[in-house]
């Protein structure tokens, strides 16, 4: 039908295609499935009523500007509570290092428009976040891609791999998005070293580390590199871009997160944001400034932590009681996701299949590999933030049901 | 500083700069200041009553869903009612022709995205919306410009520039920003025949239809072109992109605009906003279905249209009183804007440093100049929206100060 368009289209669609995941969750949106799909944080946690005393107080006092255009770095005032906020976790910004974007996607974007040129190599880890692969593959990135294990990143795999050129390395280092894993601190401190000493910046991307739900806070590292920085004048400044997001502790549907960067990148970064959008909505970003005015976030995050790590312990629970012994996982210290490990052999597509003729559902592993070989045809990603611990119990019951299924079928001789 | 970063910058982010505009309007912003230069509407007219009973009435009854992640092609009913909406203008399509965007600067951002490879050749008209420029720009487009007069592009130069092979057009018929011109009836239908005769589609743009002050509504391409495909069965399918927006008739803050298309397009513009950002506001969209659902907007406008239409005679009338005759003006039947002309040789940056002296503002006319040749140095475009009368005689009283030195420094022999 539209063949006039199609001929039409840029070199830079040829390669895009719908997320499979996209299509497999579709599915699971009927009632009677139980998914441990999507990265949906909990709808019984967000705080409606605070969300609307804060849209009748922003309409009331500031109307007319929050329905007007602003500017395109964003509501100065959130900017700048933004920057206080991240000076708890040791993050030094002010308001001119911060720029409000259309949820974390929108950085991750941004940063591939600003950085990333046909066939450049962008460093990640094995398994990695879906939407950044994403992202950086409408700018024709290609991968380098380190396996994660407890304690993230092996970075003593760096080395070999920063000697071949990565353009930056893409870095998720608390409660991983798939594997849920955290990286430990000496090898926070290796990776900061290592991105210094080839000249290889940093993406930090931290959308879930206010929610650890045990165990200490370990520095971000943004924050390691200025220490480096303060130690060694040599030390190149800012090797660290870092985004986090309102997404997991305000609301998703609201599309609010922020970049932090050099003030000079920063000004790039506008001007990209510019002509992608003009800016963020105004309206969401005052109401945004208003709901967490007083620090209401910082009490609010400790109900979603409580909420979180109770789904998580009944998740966990649960696979101990039900899952095959061959099965492994991780067990995360804070975030949304765990990560299950089949035996070798086991097809994860299929598995999808059985597990939805159960009505549960999960993302099989694939989509989370850049190369996008058969290394995540094993795995699976678990969600536990948005079922609640009934449905937890019962859709890792359902769940363990396919598995067995799928394993028995592994080892019939073909 | 950051010269790790820069050295890494991608190449399509080479040519971009701060717009002029940016930089000019930043000084404007001093209360002194009577500005003609945004694009803004009046805030006075922004239904804050009704969007606040919405806002509590979409977190009473669906808070929720509203706060979660939603899907990327925009909010069901949503996209229902405004193809729905649309039908009166002739506009045939269905939810699944729309996709909701972050305002019509993401439609324009996915478009290029969508069609443009580097050196790809646009047609525009001259002059035409600087945000398009900047959204095309970032993806190399270069441009083939045709003039327009009172009745918009000059479509006899047509035939010539589509045979350079254009990959597509974008054309604003309706109140064009900059000059507000229109694009007449006869004139369309030349725009559509030529477009199937050499297979070359079009990006409408229409952000101001709904905003006519005068003078007979007329059809929008996407219709003529359809009518066209009803009458010859050999003619093209969907010829027509076309995008509009809640920006002027609801409030820019809110960021939501859409695109029109076949649906295969669609799937392929969703793609690439998945990539980009997920999705737009599940919240605004909720909110801004919520305000529009029994029809509220067409009442609304219709205020819209009085206030802004009491602002445009104002403006020409004082331009009439205060301005020397050398000097002459559009006379749009709707929109924002108005274009003046000043005689030969004269320098609008100059004349912009001359009118910030008399504490007023307007947007020199060489930003809107694909080109960027010193063919709109000789231009202003004048904003009659967002000031009100009294603003508008005073400030063209100023302004019309600052051209009368201009004119005499043209006419002082060098």
């Amino acid at each position: 039908m539209s063949t006039l368009w199609k001929s039409r289209y840029a070199q830079r669609t040829l390669g895009i295609k719908s997320s499979a995941i996209r299509e497999l969750l579709k599915v699971t949106q009927k009632p009677e499935i139980i998914s441990f799909g999507g990265g949906l944080p909990a709808p019984d946690v967000f705080p409606v009523e605070r969300f609307e005393q804060a849209c009748h107080k922003v309409l009331a006092d500031h109307g007319a500007m929050a329905l007007q255009y602003g500017t395109t770095e964003g509501y100065q005032p959130l900017r700048e509570m933004i920057a206080q906020n991240m000076s708890r976790y040791g993050i030094v910004a002010k308001a001119d290092n911060v720029v409000i974007t259309a949820g974390s996607q929108q950085a991750l974007d941004l940063i591939g428009k600003l950085l990333i040129n046909r066939g450049d190599r962008i460093l990640c880890e094995a398994p990695t976040y879906l939407g950044a692969l994403q992202a950086f593959n409408v700018y024709g990135a290609q991968y380098v891609s380190v396996p994660v294990d407890d304690d993230g990143m092996l970075t003593d795999q760096l080395d070999a791999n920063l000697r071949t050129g990565p353009k930056f390395m893409y870095v998720l280092p608390n409660f991983q998005n798939p594997a849920g894993v955290t990286l430990c601190e000496g090898r926070r401190h290796e990776l900061i070293l290592l991105a210094d000493k080839y000249g290889i910046p940093i993406i930090e991307d931290d959308p879930y580390g206010q929610l650890r739900y045990e165990g200490e806070h370990i520095p971000p590292l943004v924050v390691l590199d200025r220490e480096n920085i303060r130690r060694d004048k040599a030390f190149t400044v800012g090797n660290v871009i870092y985004l986090s997001t309102f997404s997991k502790t305000l609301a998703p549907g609201i599309r609010l997160a922020w970049i932090v960067a050099p003030e000079d990148v920063i000004v790039k970064i506008v001007q990209l944001k510019q002509a992608a959008d003009l800016h963020t909505s105004t309206f969401n970003q005052y109401v945004a400034y208003e709901v967490d005015r007083d620090g209401f976030l910082d009490q609010h995050v400790k109900l979603i932590r409580q909420v979180y790590r109770e789904r998580r312990d009944t998740m966990l629970q649960a696979l101990e009681e039900y899952f095959p012994e061959e099965v492994t996982w991780t067990r995360p210290k804070g975030g949304l996701f765990l990560w299950v490990t089949m035996p070798e052999g086991t097809d994860s597509l299929a598995l999808f299949q059985s597990a939805l003729a159960e009505n549960v559902a999960f993302v099989p592993g694939d989509s989370f590999y850049a190369n996008n070989g058969q290394e995540g045809s094993r795995h699976m990603r678990l969600n536990f933030s948005h079922s609640n611990p009934e449905q937890i119990r019962e859709g890792i019951r359902r769940l363990s049901l396919a598995v067995k299924t799928q394993l028995r079928a592994n080892h019939v001789p073909r």
